[in-house]
């Protein structure tokens, strides 16, 4: 997030504008919590997690009225395009701008990587590491104590955390929203891994299929399997970004200014195909979902024990 | 655990003895599951977590009859002594192998310091750096979203790791199991904190108290507070060792071996005021407690906001 | 590396095939260190840095004598197809038995990043990691302490690490090989900062431009800086693989793997805008080369104070 | 150092006394760089690296006229007492104080841990750790390469670092400033080694003995050993501190502010034997130097390979 804003608000500066910050999200804007940056907040930023603006949640931005009011703050303060970053709430908030004709703008910034319009969002490469350092872990402990471990990792809609953190671990399962799971094969994969030599297990699960303790009690209907529950929640979040979500944000926020210096907006930035894209905001938001790869659950099968 | 299976090994063969692992702990002890280990066998692993030679419980040792069989099998294979590296089950185990006759010296070896005879035990560093990692990510969060984070860490009977890890994350409070706890002069604070104009706190509890969504079920009855509950749970656990701790193993097993040496036994191992020390096992175990400083608390009381 | 090994074996062990690994290269393959691999070899090896199958330098390997004496081995052992993970020399001699009618397909796996034929190779992400790792310690000391660092970073060919790692440690100036550098721009720039209240600076350098001594002499000239030369050197490699590398590796073997179960050979694998490719590994080495992305410099100079 | 900071500042505003930080070190003393810091300012960062209050060196401050007007600044703004955290030249500093008359306590704050008066400086052990992290790194190459590496790590008059990582890092050979080392003895070693198999070797050096380049020179007159020499350098400062340190620093400068409470001064800080303690500044800077632990390399010859 940190590595997005300094992004948006020094490539701003280097083509002659004033870049403001609002605190705490369209509470703030509402609010008018609106203050001018200067190059020297922006320093060191990029390494630090969470994000120097706050954030809140602000259900009420929903009402038309509300929205009206925020763009009011923006005309007071003379800011001519608003560049928001975040997920679905962020989105459909410059949706909503948009459509009563303020210049909005969204970069992707979730951790869920469900965002439609781009193949990769921020954070989600910091929360997948995240979540390897703590499944690396783990797997030092089922190894040394034979155990299996059902470990829930975020993810509602999307199954995205679970298979890059999945294969990265070397899961022997991973499940996740997109594809039907069967439990029963997997306890059966297990226990054959044990006639083999294996005692342990690794099992990654989205936390939008279920709980890791449904899980585990589903699983324990199979057999004796000294299993455990885990799940990883906020731990996820936060922390130092890695050097990809740094580049992504950075490569974000300059291609954002970029493109509202050349007279564009009301645009969803992403990058697909390893290119960045900007996409209609509105035809974005409506006509398009995000798309999980899938593929590498099956590459998953293939590459465990 | 393994820095420490690497010292024991690695000392007895400078001095010319034969080293032999046994997997699985006592239940491996009893089947025989022992090996001779080369010093090849140890090369590279200081560096990894988990035991190389698996760890699992075996409640059958607390039968005389059991512990005699284990006795055999170490006459077996001509093992002379037997280094015990773990917790309260592992040592107990030791103290009836010393009680028999067979000289047994133990190693300690948790990660929640609560071994009696010792300052610190061989995995606490790692345990708490791991739970810090997580701590100041969740203050990454807690920062951002103006919350009210309650952490439970690992500790069932002493609050090292829930004191340690809350001095380190700058804590707002420390919950532990040796000192009482007053929920609403928590809730207080964080009020009284709110209007000075910090919106956030994390509190860090052990687990041997009560559990994190628990105290947040409580806490929340004193105000309202957007509280989150957390178990960091299994995650502490595994993971690269900390070179404070790879010391301390390394210092703990070349102690051992050199006791042995020395013809002495029926010991327990550790450090107290920064040095070696071994006092009898037996006496360790029944007269003597692990002491938590909990003066730690007190500090913490005095550096919060 | 461990993690394309695995991929490799497993997913060719999936498809009832046999694996076998060869130690130390081309050279243990002319000297016939082969041996088969077997499923719980792979078991724990995706979390490891370095690579089980050990690594040598084989300039015998340009003669063609030396190449046949390889192909006589493969066929002792049965083998059908060779998969090569490595950077420019492995690709080399892949390509040379390929010529020689043997099956050989190349996997992409150098830190630099400089392989004709794919956008991103098995270790950048990981080495740039963990050179960031670095660069983010030594901003912490030259905010402290008011200096100038001049970085050097891997890279003898592409300044692909030194501009990843360079826009996400927030360089004031990344000079690459594959671009004109101006270092009296850069300390005018540093002058500049000074007279702004901005007193530190980092420089992130390519090794393939010149080193980080040479650097600072040169700077030195143009005014007092406080300068400090760093060589980040050996310290870039080894190291637990960051999950983007790991999910590339997995992709790459269990793909090469696809290939030539489908009696498909003589590739370079690769990922070329977010989809697995794979090219003639003779076309691709003698008509191609690897194209760093020099935008980011760009995208830098506007995100730097 | 921002832990102490932190802990000196939080635990005198908790006794009702205001608490000042002084920019620079005595540069910014004497200048009067110096401003009441908050509560707020102190929040969240204990987990940074570095030091919010600057640093830099001041050889000025050896002349008694100087010392004299930093006195006089400190008058200035009503200040009773100093804590002056660092090495030698801040303890230098502070005894200067002290025998002028100012109260001055001095806090152990140096990566090196060569103060005496304490048997661990406060940065010492996250320097141990971000060192131990460049060697297990190096370790993963030398290992997969049968390579030699000499690895300089910090510490100009003490070997505490190099014993530390050493051990950690479970090195071939520690040379340390402390000890006479043989050379020829390190090259035989590593022969005897490659005859039983182990074909990499790590050497720790202290840069107290020579630069890494000259003793890999001397080295390489003994055999052919395919060597490698690594100076860390500067990346061994800065990072993320760990909870050893944080704990440390808590405590000493919530140590200092109960001591000046209670009219004591002229102190130097430590903790020796796991106990805090406060020497007499002067006569422990006159009198006293600090002792290495060497035990650590006869554990380190015992444990090796």
């Amino acid at each position: 997030m940190n590595a997005a804003i300094r992004a948006i608000a020094r490539s701003a500066m280097t083509a002659g504008l004033e870049a403001y910050g609002i605190n705490y999200g369209f509470a703030g804007l509402v609010a008018g919590d609106i203050h001018q940056l200067s190059s020297s907040d922006m320093d060191g930023i990029i390494a630090r997690g969470g994000t120097i603006l706050y954030s809140a949640r602000f259900p009420e931005f929903a009402e038309e009225k509300v929205q009206l009011q925020g763009i009011e703050q923006l005309k007071k303060f003379g800011i001519d395009a608003l560049v928001v970053i975040g997920g679905d709430g962020s989105y459909h908030g410059a949706e909503r701008l948009s459509q009563h004709g303020f210049n909005s703008v969204g970069i992707p910034g979730t951790i869920d990587n469900d965002i439609p319009g781009t193949d990769f969002t921020i954070g989600f490469d910091t929360a997948v590491n995240t979540a390897l350092d703590a499944l690396d872990r783990i797997n030092d402990t089922a190894t040394s104590h034979q155990r299996v471990f059902v470990v829930e990792v975020m993810g509602r809609g999307a199954g995205d955390i679970a298979l890059w953190a999945g294969v990265s671990a070397g899961a022997d399962a991973i499940v996740i929203p997109e594809r039907d799971y069967d439990i029963k094969a997997i306890a059966d994969k297990i226990k054959l891994n044990r006639k083999k030599g294996k005692d342990h297990a690794l099992i990654v699960l989205a936390e939008g299929v279920m709980s890791a303790a449904d899980f585990k009690t589903k699983l324990d209907q199979y057999g004796s399997f000294d299993s455990r529950a885990i799940t990883l929640g906020h731990v996820q979040r936060g922390g130092r970004p890695t050097a990809k979500d740094r580049v992504l944000a950075s490569r974000f926020g300059d291609y954002a200014v970029k493109l509202l210096l050349e007279g564009k907006g009301s645009l969803a930035i992403g990058i697909r195909d390893n290119k960045l894209v900007a996409t209609d905001i509105i035809d974005t938001l409506e006509n398009h979902k995000h798309i999980t790869d899938v593929s590498l659950q099956d590459v998953n099968k293939r590459l465990r024990f």
